[in-house]
């Protein structure tokens, strides 16, 4: 029996609440066998910084990637050691770009081990966009930056509250920008996108798909995208086996969904129409799973919050969710 | 001392939930003083479809719309009989010419009644859309079909559930006219009309201003429609003393109205937006609110639900949130 690799947990950028979460979930709950991807200079100062009663030598303790990994040890926190930053350089709560590059490349080091199959999957902690843009000018975005080092230009990103899995056509765009971006073959991808993520832990996923307009354009009242971008592309995926329906109203499949359990997934046609209802029912709870990747990739849903970082309060349950659903999917 | 008028409850369609509703919240709660503007015929009838222990005659009373209203008895439903249908014309679950024209008739003769100050509010129960346009066929809503009783042409939905309450700048139009829709004097009009309607019983409602675009714009990344369109509705606002902020990203916001208690109203820019997080909070209690009309009215935030109507089972919650709304409304 071949032992499955560990999860790698990037532990993003120092200044944030990434590594302050690592750090204090392990000492809650332990990180299983689960690899952290970051500094262990960091890791170690930040023990003294919330005041937690570990031992920075014996308890953090820095482990080559390999094929064969270290047996886990209770109580030990396993970290890859990027090297990249050093205590003197911990600036709790403070955009700062060493700390913003240095959270890049412990996304490089972990997608590339997932790539390698040195890791069974990549769970991020969160980056600080503006801080990474200061030596990286063209910086887009945390999933960006993974799909590009995946080389795939289809993915999609999926919500996830509980055992709902929320899925998006387009994301970061204006509103009028992503009507453009309904069309059949579009909405298409991402329900197969979306069934074939589920499919790896569920026999036959409930996929609803959302109207674009209110009512689901109410027979070609408001609006007709729903009719000719929306019911081709459902028509197509059920012609392929998969169970998709709609268009929805997306008023209304939500409350299907969550109180009726009638869908194990929502495909939803922009931004807002997803996350306005995902970060209702799971603010600080929800997990960001990028979908279409050669690697299995889930994040925490919640940014670096300088705000309160190194505090000792920043919510860790989305970092269980996250791993939890790393591990789903995984199989 | 004055008394104040009664509520008026209108039954909506016979063939629907709403005389069901009236029926066993009466006989679960009472309706108090409220009067219902309906067919004494079709309550009566109804009794006996419900298998209801009420003596017909004595417990249904027809009552004459009057400045001396009768004084409400313990156990008695005090009912205006439009005497438009007959027991024999009661077709529950069947869409049906009669019944979707009498609906039509107890809303006119219940608004009328509030605008002449016999009556201190309307409260509706559904009326069934396709089954008054059997006789009137350019009949757009139960809404519109007040406003233009009222002579307003300048009103907005609000919806609320629990203390929250959502007013919406467009509801059904498409997504793309609804984008249209978002201009400076509309935003600033709605904002208004929110502000006024929830200062009838609060000192200084805080309103939250959803943007149009994912993260209200991002600073003009997503779309201008937020700064050029919103920021100056909300300055505006605020230049009146109106206690506006925003724009607020559509998915942070609820989240910080619901569970931070931060605002107590929310300014949507489209259907969707504002529908979908409040029936996911409140799918069979949300109250609806026609704001910007000279009467007060609130309505049960569902439809006639011919598939279940009159087999004792729809949700009778909706129609004690909106008689409290309208009762704190009224003040």
């Amino acid at each position: 029996m071949t032992t499955r690799p560990p999860l790698a947990i990037t532990m993003g950028d120092a200044s944030g609440v990434g590594p302050e979460i690592v750090l204090r979930h392990h000492v809650a709950h332990g990180l299983g066998d689960a690899v952290v991807y970051g500094d262990v200079a960091i890791l170690r100062h930040g023990i003294a910084v919330l005041g937690l009663g570990l031992d920075p030598e014996r308890e953090v303790v820095a482990v080559a990637p390999d094929a064969e990994w270290p047996a886990p040890e209770d109580g030990v926190l396993r970290v890859v050691d990027l090297g990249l930053l050093t205590a003197d350089q911990h600036r709790p709560g403070v955009l700062d770009a060493a700390a913003g590059a240095a959270a890049r490349e412990y996304v490089l080091a972990a997608t590339g081990a997932a790539l390698a199959g040195t890791v069974s999957a990549v769970v991020t902690l969160p980056m600080n966009k503006e801080a990474t843009q200061l030596t990286d000018p063209v910086f887009v975005g945390h999933t960006e930056l993974i799909a590009a080092a995946c080389g795939v230009e289809r993915y999609s990103m999926m919500l996830a509250a509980g055992d709902l899995a929320v899925t998006h056509v387009s994301t970061h765009v204006s509103l009028r920008e992503a009507i453009e971006r309904v069309t059949v073959e579009r909405v298409l991808d991402v329900v197969r996108l979306t069934h074939a993520t589920l499919a790896r832990f569920l026999d036959a996923p409930r996929i609803a798909v959302c109207g674009l307009n209110p009512h689901a354009g109410e027979h070609g009242l408001f609006g007709s995208e729903d009719a000719e971008r929306i019911v081709p592309a459902i028509e197509a995926a059920r012609a392929e086996g998969i169970d998709a329906s709609g268009p929805h109203p997306a008023d209304t499949v939500f409350h299907q969904a969550v109180h009726r359990k009638r869908f194990d997934a929502i495909v939803c046609m922009y931004h807002d129409q997803g996350h306005t209802p995902m970060k209702l029912l799971a603010f600080e709870s929800g997990v960001n799973i990028t979908i279409g990747l050669p690697v299995v990739r889930t994040s925490v849903d919640h940014g670096t919050a300088f705000d309160i970082a190194w505090q000792g309060v920043a919510f860790t349950d989305s970092l269980q969710h996250a791993i939890d659903w790393a591990r789903k999917l995984v199989g």
